[in-house]
């Protein structure tokens, strides 16, 4: 079992990871016997996870209510977070109403927010359910729902008061979903830690297989680089955080023109890293060798390391422009430097833009090394 | 011209109050030569004020957006702060626009709202039109709107970064809405400020009658109440914010058996302090010549001592139970115990709930000063 602690001002909470954990889930929780909880869950995992967990929490004298979503991307919006509203205040939970996020990101963001404004902030906790989740999302504190204008436009900070990460969740996880968690575990290592990138090579068939060593090490290096960005930089004002958007802002063109849901998150920030790398390599600061260390390493985990054969690369930058109008003030595009260590750059032109772009269109060839 | 400082952690705003603050915007408002805004307004103030301002701001080379509002409590929900959003992605807004609120409380806690929760937060400044907002709501930071099940149950605390008070707006606020505002003064001096208490005594006409200097100094020191209750209890946590809730557990009650919008909110307020007071007066803990006090001065300010006439004291009883379970953990029923001081009392029987609003139901006789 690892133990993390996230700190952030004068408040921490802590992160557990290991298998097994549901079946002690009491023993993890920061709930009191006579705590009132709503789990909220989507219509895929209520079937699987929601009766055991709720009997555990029963028998230790907590009161248990839950909201059960429709599953996906689609419904991140204001009318999931108004139907949470609604069951709790039909059922008159009050300001020491507890949430517990059970699900994959799409869950967590929306619990998270439901949380950050329901009379005006009340706890709650992410029980993450996807390998993304673990990763990523659960943690940060980062909560919102899509706008039609634009995803995860709305939102607020709020950080949960724990993270339970339980690995024997992602037994039932489609090796599809699990691949688009590997992207952007790969993605600390690009830009956070090159021993970390290192170790993946070594063992990323025994993430993939599932093996429980392996996945409790990967999760705690990412929960911890995570946690560390977190606490100092927790609303992305001072750009650290803004660096774990390596490879998104391509991706992000990606899952919009494509229509979000049909490539993954994770598919598209696969292929948004190389573009990136390429872009830094047409910059000169990033060497081909390395992009194909990246390269390399995606396609073990079975993720696209090409762009999708309908977009073509004029057709990425409208997506890019308003990104950077709408979401940033500065064109921020996160390029990696070395394995390890990437900046935030601030004017790339459209013309190396579309030349990096054209090189993830069809077909990566793995180039030579040639020396800068 | 009159300046506060709001502090709370490592930051701070300032409150200006002057009259003819507005020729002069610009002085006052943190702005820069580049600074993009959106004014949020309703359909009676925009063709009073909008254009004024407007120039004022392009004249420094600001550019100006708006966003008008239809006019109405009814208003204060989720799809006018979906509109605001509609509006800023529509005209690509990124996180460095800067919002406006120009009206009274129910457009600032609006755009308090939306600047909280738009792209997880940006910056937003209070203009406030009423006196109502000028005295409270414009200042604290508490930010949301309606929902069906409840009046301010989604929302978030969200700072402005400057409020600009300026007396001119009320010259061409009706006086009904202007008493609404007198009532959140007379709360203010009664849980607070004896002496302030004595100066209203002295100074109601010339309030009413909008003397400049009197209304400067009224705003003046209900701005500094409520900026050191919220540099000590941002967020209603400490049990010091929730005593601004004098009167407001029973004026709930009639506000929303009237119907939103019908009892305006200062109007079920200055009855509900009257309520709590009796009830004071029962757990013989307040004396009724204070009460008679209160009484006299709500009234020169032309303000209703009574509840209405349709209401049952029962009816009261079954909104205060909802209010304490769905908002505070805790009946917390706020009382005076002298003209300057308030407890948090919590749990006051029905029985004696009854008697007190009986008391206020038809016809509030001034008792004779019975001493205890
Ligand atoms: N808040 C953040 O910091 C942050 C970071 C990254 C991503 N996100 C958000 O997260 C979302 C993507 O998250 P995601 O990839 O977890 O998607 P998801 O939540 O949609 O889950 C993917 C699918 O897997 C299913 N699933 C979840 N757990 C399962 C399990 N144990 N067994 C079987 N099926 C399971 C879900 O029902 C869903 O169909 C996006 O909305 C993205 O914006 C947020
Ligand atoms: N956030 C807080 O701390 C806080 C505190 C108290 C009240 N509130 C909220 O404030 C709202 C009540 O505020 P309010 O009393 O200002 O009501 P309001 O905003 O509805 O304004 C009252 C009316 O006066 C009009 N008006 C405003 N300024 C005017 C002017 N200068 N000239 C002519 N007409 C003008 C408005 O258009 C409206 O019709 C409620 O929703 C209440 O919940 C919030
Ligand atoms: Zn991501
Ligand atoms: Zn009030």
């Amino acid at each position: 079992m690892e133990k993390i602690t996230v700190s952030i001002g004068k408040s921490s909470y802590p992160i557990t990871i290991a298998s097994g954990l549901l079946t002690n889930l009491i023993t993890f929780l920061p709930l009191e016997q006579k705590s009132t909880v709503m789990i909220v869950t989507n219509q895929t995992l209520a079937p699987i996870f929601l009766k055991e967990i709720t009997q555990h929490l029963n028998k230790q004298g907590i009161k248990v209510n839950n909201v059960i979503l429709p599953d996906g991307e689609k419904y991140k919006t204001w009318e999931s977070i108004n139907y949470i509203f609604n069951e709790l205040l039909n059922n008159l939970h009050g300001r020491d109403t507890i949430l517990i996020a059970l699900g994959g990101g799409v869950i967590g963001d929306l619990t998270g927010f439901a949380a950050a404004i329901y009379q005006r902030g009340i706890k709650y906790i992410q029980i993450p359910t996807t390998f993304l989740a673990q990763v990523d999302a659960a943690i940060g504190g980062k909560t919102g729902v899509n706008h039609e204008l634009g995803k995860n436009m709305i939102g607020a900070f709020h950080q949960p008061i724990a993270v339970i990460i339980d690995t024997d969740f992602l037994l039932s996880l489609s090796s599809r979903q699990f691949a688009s968690g590997i992207a952007e575990v790969i993605k600390y290592a690009v830009i956070f830690d090159e021993q970390f990138f290192y170790w993946l090579e070594q063992n990323i068939d025994a993430l993939i297989s599932l093996n429980p060593q392996a996945l409790e090490y990967c999760i705690r290096r990412c929960c911890e680089l995570k946690a560390n960005v977190i606490s100092s930089d927790e609303k992305e004002i001072r750009g650290i955080r803004v660096l774990l958007n390596f490879g998104h802002t391509f991706g992000h063109a990606i899952e919009a023109y494509m229509g979000y849901g049909n490539w993954l998150h994770g598919e598209a920030i696969a292929v948004g890293m190389i573009m990136a790398a390429r872009t830094a390599e047409h910059l000169k600061i990033f060497q081909s060798q390395h992009t194909n260390r990246i390269i390399a390493l995606l396609q073990r985990a079975k993720l696209p390391v090409n762009g999708p054969i309908e977009m073509k690369a004029t057709d990425y930058l409208p997506y890019m422009q308003r990104d950077k109008k709408v979401f940033s003030k500065k064109m921020h595009l996160v390029l990696p430097t070395k394995i390890g260590s990437a900046i935030l750059h601030k004017s790339v032109s459209d013309k190396i833009l579309v030349a990096a772009i054209n090189e993830c269109r069809i077909f990566t060839e793995l180039k030579n090394n040639i020396q800068i």
